[in-house]
């Protein structure tokens, strides 16, 4: 574990249900991932028995952001202690979530490395630090990008790297308000943004989703930042829906847009981007034909940089 | 009356609850106004039984869009008949939507009338009468700007003149979709918009906030049109929150943006405009501080035209 702040580890800056094991754990033989669906307001664990339920609950969108790939290793460790055919337990993880790219790479690197000798437990214990040791590196240079005073919009839930950000810069000392977009339909930003940087004692207002720019006109935000689901070398980002509608916004107030990524996709091309398309939300139907893209495309030239652990491209 | 395609009214070509009677009416001494924040799954009419109570149920958002104009006449009326004093009763109702200076106006036209000896039925009979060649005349500019083949973005409940373009349009042969962002809070566009586009047999799609600027990027989005709360002479226009974001984002896509507009105010000044800010959401609170400006600003350099009863400014 990398330390950080004060000699605490990252573990301990984070808001208590992105800690480790209250994304995803390990018990009789079973992996549990709690609901971010349900969250705030009820903590329920979806127990997984195989790695074939672990890959529907990931499907389901039960964990997002960062928890597929937690969930994901874990399951992995599981496949592993039950004699599974790993290969076969990562591609089922995989095609749970096909717009993440760093769970992808990260479950084949781990693969290589137990073909190559590694200890199972090991190369998972081993990806785990390796994050923590990245959400810190990459916290530091989002931190050095935060200004006193300054008034941050972001999208649907931008986890570690982005709350550590903020976090650090306000135990700098600096003034930091935060914008939420609830972000529709499963209020990621009203249900876990906004809980999160609450409980890290930081300045926040829920706004609904078509509200950024109004308070980009009022001259009240200085910096649009979020995380990525994928970040291409040429600086394209994907991210949530509603991700391109600020992005444009923050260039028209001249304002910059930074994205975080834990790892940049270097084989990945903007036209080979797979994007996931789903039904309707299921509820507040009332008979209407709903549309569902979850992801934006956010083109190079709306994004000011991505901040990564070899620095801002 | 006028008459509109095949001999049939403006009345007839609107989805039913649109049409007069069902968004107020008057009986037995009260004002009743469809309750618009319970639709469609439920018809609930607020009885009031003083021009106060219409005043506070038009200020609790009872009505929304074209709504409080239709009450706040019937109102007039009835404070008439009961022998109240009509300029305070004008000013009452005026007060509770400030942004509304249509509605402001039209009162104060009619006042005008009554002390220069008007009757009183007379006068509000002219003026629904007035309302009703409006959209007719400005819903024959909307259609004309609609091509055969058009995605036309939207935003909350743009009411009589837009869905009457829509709507001779499609009468017209051409084929026409509509995406409707459901506009949180309050959800007119999912509540309001969609059921009647659907009710008069228009394609149409619902979309959470964030999302128009997705399918403007993807080639779907030829046209964002909305009502308007406010227009100036300079071509500024106030709408309902999340506008500026879209109109941005058309802007930005070389897509033309036009605002309806039934009367531009010409003595109100963009310095002048009087925004109304609301408290939290009442709703999926969890504690959070809420931010909710009902209307944008959107700039006159983001708008291609106000649609108008004189033509395209």
């Amino acid at each position: 574990m990398t330390t950080s702040i004060s000699g605490r580890s990252v573990d301990d800056l984070l808001p208590p249900f992105l800690r480790h094991g209250a994304i995803a754990y390990m018990k009789g033989g079973s992996l549990f991932i709690r609901d971010r669906r349900r969250l705030p307001l009820e903590i329920v664990d979806i127990e997984c028995r195989s790695t074939e339920e672990a890959a529907a609950a990931i499907k389901a969108m039960v964990t997002q952001g960062g928890g597929p790939l937690e969930a994901a290793l874990l399951s992995l460790l599981l496949a592993s202690r039950r004699g599974e055919d790993l290969e076969r337990a990562a591609s089922l993880l995989s095609a749970a979530r096909p717009t993440n790219s760093t769970m992808r790479r990260t479950l084949a690197v781990i693969l290589r490395d137990i073909k190559g000798g590694k200890d199972p437990e090991e190369a998972v214990s081993e990806a785990f630090a390796y994050y923590d040791a990245l959400y810190d590196a990459i916290s530091d240079i989002g931190e050095s990008l935060i200004e006193d005073g300054d008034g941050i919009l972001t999208r649907c839930f931008p986890e570690h790297t982005f709350m550590l950000s903020v976090r650090k810069a306000k135990e700098k000392g600096k003034d930091v308000k935060v914008f939420i977009p609830e972000t529709r339909p499963y209020l990621q930003g009203a249900k876990l943004t906004e809980p999160s940087l609450r409980a890290m004692g930081i300045e926040c207002y829920l706004i609904t989703d078509g509200m950024g720019a109004h308070y980009m006109a009022e001259g009240r935000v200085q910096k649009f930042m979020t995380a990525s689901d994928l970040a291409l070398s040429d600086r394209t980002v994907v991210n949530k829906t509603g991700t391109l509608s600020d992005a444009i916004a923050a260039r028209w107030h001249g304002i910059p847009y930074y994205a975080f990524s834990l790892s940049i996709d270097k084989e990945a091309s903007r036209e080979g981007i797979v994007l996931e398309e789903r039904d309707g939300w299921g509820e507040k139907g009332y008979g209407a034909k709903m549309l569902y893209p979850l992801f934006d495309v956010i083109p190079s030239e709306l994004v000011t940089g991505i901040i990564t652990k070899e620095g801002i491209i």
